[in-house]
């Protein structure tokens, strides 16, 4: 197991600077996000990688599979479309060779992620947008497998529930995964999404095989204005990361720890000086 | 079952105000708070509810029982007074006849509600904390039972464990519960802190006659930067009360519904105004 750089931690380096990044600090590997492999095109990113020799422990992210929720025709094409970007992104993640694709499944149909609720337009069905991601997950399944990609079901904190994702914790998303091959739909555990859990680490023991990704950042408190940017440097919140780290490695994960953080100052710092703290804070607390 | 008023959904009118609000919208219960009643006087409190013929659906709160959770003397320190200041709240509310005394739990042990982390002297100890919660409830429980006072555990959105509540889930607060007479310990069912949960409705079967109190009201999206202010007037957040109101009638639920409401728009507007719209709300998306 090694320490991986999630590429939206240095978030204003392109793939190649993120790539020299890793091998200048020593990582083996990186999470890329589409957002950035697409700006330096794919065949380029894929170059990168390979020639660094760095393992892809992620590619982030598909996903936002429930406004099929939404009534008549409208929820029809919005679920054909949603369908059809994420089978561009098992694409991308089978070229990119990605140990995995995580998935943020999505939030209530009609409601845009960081936006006010629109007026009308949008549904309080919970329960149906959940179904509609498993619904989504028996047609995306399929197509990952034939291409050798595994899908990463990665539950949210519930505070995303409304705009991001309707799946909030570990043991729905392990029920999930149930119809399928470990090895073809797994489960992610971002410690901020998860540390409050009461049932945690009993289902972190249950996941077992089923975690295709670890990654890694503190909650902070209080959170910002903007909860989306709450995501802190190891050491800077609330999470006792030992006893989550133990359990993790306990369940048999035997991948890379990605680290994760979406915040504005680690963003405005020097990138070198946050990939620095990043491995101190990563052997002094989150290492059991 | 009736509709009651919370009174921090008014909180400008002291118990005086509020009762004689309940009375001039047809309301027949109230959920007070201590500060409310110590402002007013516990026996003219009582007076007062009892001339107007109310219900005290609720006495709002106790808690706050998990800093013995820090190092040494501190700790035995700050949990004895926790305990001492619950038994104070567990005579009141027999007094008041209330329902239930509501429970906020307190959260990791040194972590102030909606401060900043303290550089030092706070625990990262989320198990341990729920250790001193159930140890707090074995002292408090008989206490109760001699006084016919029944306790109501309330699990907190996730977004509150830091600072507020390290019990999270219904079925987390359902296995607290299990040592003790159903009529001695119960829940809460606060629509915004558990909205989200996948197994909410299971678990509010699974409840039954341990629901104490069933709280309503809105989950707003995006939430305000005070995330303690993010509970708005049923209708105009995320929340589809159907499912939930069914299911807690259906587990056997026979008490008050209350509305209680923390929102800066609310609390700026006409209270009478607030109570008609809660009324009519409460008939259009709270009731199934």
């Amino acid at each position: 197991m090694s320490l991986s750089l999630n590429q939206w931690t240095t978030r204003r380096w392109s793939v190649a600077e993120a790539v020299d990044g890793c091998a200048r600090h020593g990582l083996e590997a990186i999470g890329l996000w589409r957002e950035k492999v697409a700006e330096t095109g794919l065949a380029e990113s894929v170059k990168l990688v390979r020639a660094a020799g760095l393992r892809v422990s992620s590619l982030c992210r598909g996903g936002f599979l429930t406004a099929g929720g939404l009534p008549g025709e409208e929820g029809r094409t919005a679920f054909a479309r949603a369908l059809e970007e994420n089978r561009r992104a098992i694409d991308e993640a089978a070229e990119l060779e990605a140990a995995c694709l995580v998935l943020v499944v999505g939030g209530l149909p009609g409601v845009k992620p960081g936006e006010e609720l629109p007026g009308s337009g949008f549904t309080r069905d919970l329960a149906g947008a959940r179904e509609r991601v498993a619904e989504a997950l028996a047609e995306l399944a399929p197509y990952a497998g034939e291409r050798g990609v595994r899908l990463a079901l990665e539950p949210l904190h519930p505070i995303y529930c409304p705009d991001r994702a309707v799946l909030s914790t570990l043991g729905q998303a392990l029920e999930l995964c149930l119809p399928y091959p470990e090895e073809r739909v797994g489960v992610v555990v971002d410690t901020f999404h998860v540390w409050w859990d009461p049932r945690l680490l009993a289902d972190v023991a249950r996941a077992g095989n089923r975690i295709a990704s670890y990654q890694v950042c503190d909650y902070l408190h209080p959170l910002p204005a903007d909860v989306l940017l709450g995501r802190g440097m190891m050491g800077d919140g609330v999470i006792g990361f030992g006893p989550i780290t133990r359990a993790v490695l306990d369940a048999g994960y035997t991948g890379d720890i990605e680290v994760e953080i979406f915040n504005a100052e680690v963003w405005a710092a020097d990138p070198d000086e946050v990939l620095a703290t990043m491995k101190a804070r990563y052997a002094d607390v989150v290492l059991p």
